[in-house]
């Protein structure tokens, strides 16, 4: 027989142990920790003038631990993926000049200031340094590219259009207007990130004198694709915030949750009403969400957004249950998001060259089928399902990983013929010239019939895959799941009769 | 003159000397904790296979007490409810082996698995072994019968089959078809419970070598009235989440909030705007959700929805203020969610044999009178609602408790009236022929006015009442309260005009 | 260079030390705290009688410091304003007694109490004993006034019916019955705030024999604006719940959640899914909700609502950042939630004098012009913008705040027309007789179209708003944001002909 409490007590005991030595070992780690001259005399001011910012870096690791400190550590321990320490910054710790100041020449961003050339927006250009693997991972991710996606999308352009334009009311109709950039940088260009250009020079007042900044349009922003004056693509600080950059924070649901709990994409509350976020948020008290690896039960005993899709996992045995990715989709079979149907992943992270067969910038027709050549195959996607199950069965049988996603199928096929059902009715009004579509070179998501229509895959489909994908039942039934995605269509069918009796009034 | 601070004081020795206590005796107990061989022999393996699971259940008490242990306190301070300890578990923890190998005669999804005979699903019959009390309490809770209540009602598969059927447009006309198995698990199951079956035996590869085991349908699933394999019926695990099962995760909402979130049946979120949601979420980093039995303004000084639905409470002094229970409605005077009135209670867990006047399966008729045959009568609500009062007042007077309920009473009144006005309006829909209900053979919830008037009583009048029970006011209000009741009955009405006026027109 | 393991490690020290020093002056500390006896004869019962609330107060700083312990602290770090003891409470502890029994002359709800005159409802009276300044600023906040803002409006007076009113359906045709104060008090006054009369007494047989109480209706409520049986409007509780009155709870956003997280007012909904709520969430269980000031950047590093527009708040090194308020809007440039339209706060907390040009109790026209002698000027406008905007500046710089606000403007425009184009549509009813408004000498509130044009400005218009100005994407966009402010306007466009069409058909 095993002795449990026993094993208890020798963790507490070891815990304790582990206490005194850190206690006692703080004052020699002190003495390796450096501050760079130029970062110190940034502090020097900015600890007046902006000491929330100080307060949070001098509590982040990036102020405690140099790299040449980091790399003594097992691969699998390392924060960082660099090799060597770039150069002047093996033995000190990355303050504020490390990154505001690095390549000067690359920043349009740049300006003199005391003496530097600082940058006020760091990029993930400057963070790859230390993270190029990361970095190298994210450029894969389709989250670096939203913007373009977005932007430089015909079709979606309509819909920013139509959200985002004021409407007025002329001679009893109503016309949209093009919508201004402050607009669609508070609203759609909030998650997926704006293009930061600068403007000119501005001198301002300030405690220390006059001094010149630069004048940026698209800022603040902090969105997953931002494109930056020095034409990198990204914000890392989307999840990774600044000036803390906590490893806590990020792998914490509520980052996620700042762009994808909305009806679009409700992935933080499907998890939050499933089993998962129900363990994660009553028991995250005794849960670790510092350490590297991330050990599946003894760290955590419930996933969290990024267990699942991004973290390194391993066994309390040290074997590697999952790599760490930012790519963050290679472990979905999936891309549950529907434009305007569930579909395999599209194969690049830049998909503005994808076009269907209809010539639409879409990886779905509008009738339902994928654009394959764009998209990954099949083996592609039993891959990433495999990478996936492989972390479920951390805690679940085969059996139980398999019939979960066996209902995950069956809800991509149920919810995808309720897209098509519904595209059907608002294709019927742009027939009988009830609505006017594509043919009639109008936008699709302008009238109210097409905004049902967008409700439907939009919210309802969406909300019922992501609710089948993580277990969240009742985003897959009364909110915003089948009961909408049902009722959707009959509302829409009553519509399209009512338009049809009112113009043959007319 | 009383000594306030001292008071703390000596709170504060005795905790640090308890917590002394406890290191010193560390020891000692685990000496007494003894796992069986078979549960160590499941171990042997599953530690490298299910690390989750093992490290759940190693955090759990049941890994750390034996019922021997466990039946040398008192009775209120116990977890379990038997008198004397099962044959073989006195003095073995409850592991893996206990549950899953118990009774293999009964249960249909046993299969020989390395010389033991196992079955997948544990059932409320294997927890009654160890409490009794609470398996008997919980089959007269409505949930036990959630499965059966649903699916063999037939007004309600109406709606199940308009929900989660697939809709096809053809000839211009919306179609629905029948659902399948899998997305009725995925959708209303999820939460009601799967029948769960054996369908024969699978060969898998497994790190171990070839291994056989059942093929199971209905599976995975953790729905309050499961139907199981050995004919029981619940699933103790739908709040008890396995492998740890924690009163202290039960305790809290987030576990009711996995299907009483929704709109339908908004609890959650209701508690979560009221004044006990507040102290809740603000303080609980300092409450004891371990202790049994739970003491008000000890452990705790806001309830949850355990303290007044479910648990054992009591006064620093030890008196009882409620007993626990398993059967949950037995301190609510009224069945607060509408089908589609709200009404008193329903005499027994089954409902499968309700019947109102009307001929309908439904608790009362669809103009409102509750089939009282089949429901408690007010003496027996008044004992609930003392039993729950008496909760109320261990913060609060009877002036404020009763007020409260007052206006719980009216809300009651009002929102059955505006669902008898919708229903109403329907009805003339279905008497104009501008509907298809009954007197067609038709379901009364596949068509828009129908579905809007679904909406009145299935989201805002429910809404509105659960507001009004637990004081989260937006609920009674903006957030789907009375103002959407109120709107909702003009949209209706709009609506039957424009499909009259489109009928006219035919 | 500077050691920053080392600051760290001081820190660490410095904290040990204090908690022994905290340990080892308990005693002397408790020996100074000293309860009155009348309020030990109210605990002698009430600790058996309703044990919650004596436990929360027992927890309760009042329960723990005397004033004269208190006034000798730095005025910033006082939690009573009062500048010298007020009679009889200079050395014993502020416990039942001395909130209950004050001014029994005042109270109309004054009782007879084993021996004692006992008011029920403590009111901001009540607590100006000590908290003088707190309650002269509450006074200047609109929320004190809340209930005769809403109550005395003629204009808001036909919302609340409308949404409260149960409706019958007679001949065909809905009609709205006036809504009773059980409702009402249940419904928009459970915030706002009800008016508590005395009605006369009742006898209740108690475990301590037969006792007389007072009858109160509008009771239990904790409105902000509730108007007292002494005359005083508001209730402190409301915020600083009782009994334990905790700083703690009232500076988490769950409190503040109570009353804004509906669709009318999504400030907490749209906190969460800001970096701010996420920093909040993930971090807060290492933050100091506490200490008085409250320093940015040691006991926070995110803001919660009370810091931008409540709490004192200053920088480690004792700046002033913020001077504490209780009267809220000071910080504020506009009043973001529209009646109809967003406009800057009002000058007075009492509103019901405001009169538009057209007549009516708006403070701006039905087509948007503010009512601006009512209103602050753009001078008050900028300083409240700079006390916010000092706050930002904790951690951000002048580029971005400055950038963050010029999005808020924008965004204050674009919704206030959305708002003015949606008025446009709903007269457009009115003129051509499909609806009947202020010229019908009908309720604006009443009919589905009206409704819609609700929906744009409560809800569509201040989610948008709100969401700029916290920096919460989503509910700018597709959770009640400037997607549904879009489409609303066409389906109240679509209704208007709908409407039309009916109309032409009889």
């Amino acid at each position: 027989m095993r002795d449990v409490a026993f094993r208890q007590y020798i963790k507490l005991l070891t815990l304790t142990a582990v206490t005194v030595i850190i206690f006692a070992a703080a004052p020699g780690v002190a003495g390796a920790v450096q501050v760079s001259d130029a970062t110190e005399e940034c502090i020097g001011c900015h600890d007046e003038v902006t000491p929330g910012i100080v307060s949070d870096w001098r509590e982040s690791r990036m102020a405690k631990v140099t790299i040449n400190e980091a790399l003594q550590k097992n691969p699998d321990k390392r924060r960082v993926s660099v090799k060597a320490p770039p150069q002047g910054l093996a033995d000190v710790v990355v303050g504020c000049a490390e990154c505001h100041t690095s390549s000067p020449d690359r920043h349009k961003d740049t300006f003199e200031h005391n003496g530097y050339n600082v940058h006020t927006i760091v990029t993930p250009e400057d963070c790859n340094a230390c993270h190029p693997v990361e970095r190298s991972q994210y450029a894969k991710n389709l989250m670096s590219n939203a913007y373009g996606n977005l932007m430089d999308n015909s079709v979606y352009r309509m819909l920013i259009d139509s959200v985002n334009g004021v409407q007025s009311f002329e001679q009893g109709m109503l016309r949209t207007h093009a919508p201004d950039d402050l607009t669609n940088a508070d609203s759609c260009l909030a998650c997926h990130g704006t293009r930061i250009k600068v403007e000119g020079q501005v001198v301002r007042d300030t405690d220390m004198g006059e001094m010149e900044f630069p004048v940026l349009t698209g800022w603040p922003n902090q969105g997953v694709g931002r494109v930056n004056p020095d034409g990198s693509k990204g914000a890392c600080t989307a999840c990774h915030t600044r000036h803390e950059f906590s490893i806590k924070v990020a792998r914490q649901p509520y980052t996620c949750s700042q762009c994808h709990k909305g009806p679009d994409v409700p992935a933080y509350a499907v998890y939050m009403v499933s089993k998962h976020g129900n363990l994660f948020v009553s028991q995250k008290d005794g849960w670790n969400f510092e350490s590297v690896p991330w050990v599946a039960g003894e760290d955590f005993n419930a996933p969290t957004c990024a267990s699942c899709h991004v973290s390194l996992i391993e066994s309390e045995a040290g074997d590697v249950i999952a790599e760490r990715t930012h790519q963050m989709n290679d472990r979905s079979k999936w891309r549950l998001f529907g434009l305007i149907y569930a579909h395999p992943h599209p194969g690049s992270a830049d998909v503005t060259t994808i076009k269907n067969r209809a010539g639409l910038p879409l990886p779905t027709e509008l009738t339902g089928e994928p654009a394959m050549e764009f998209l990954i195959g099949p083996e592609e996607q039993e891959i990433r399902l495999e990478r996936m199950m492989k972390i479920c069965s951390a805690c679940h049988s085969r059996s139980w990983t398999e019939g979960h996603f066996a209902k995950l199928e069956r809800t991509v096929e149920t919810t995808n013929a309720m897209t098509k059902t519904a595209t059907q009715v608002v294709q019927s009004a742009w027939d009988l010239n009830l609505s006017k579509g594509l043919e009639q070179n109008d936008s699709i998501f302008n009238e109210a019939i097409e905004q049902k229509w967008v409700n439907q895959w939009l919210f309802y489909a969406n909300s019922t895959r992501f609710a089948s994908a993580m277990g969240g039942a009742d985003y897959a039934v009364f909110a915003n799941g089948r009961y909408y995605l049902s009722a959707n269509l009959q509302e829409m069918s009553d519509w399209l009769r009512f338009l049809d009796k009112a113009k043959k009034q007319e």
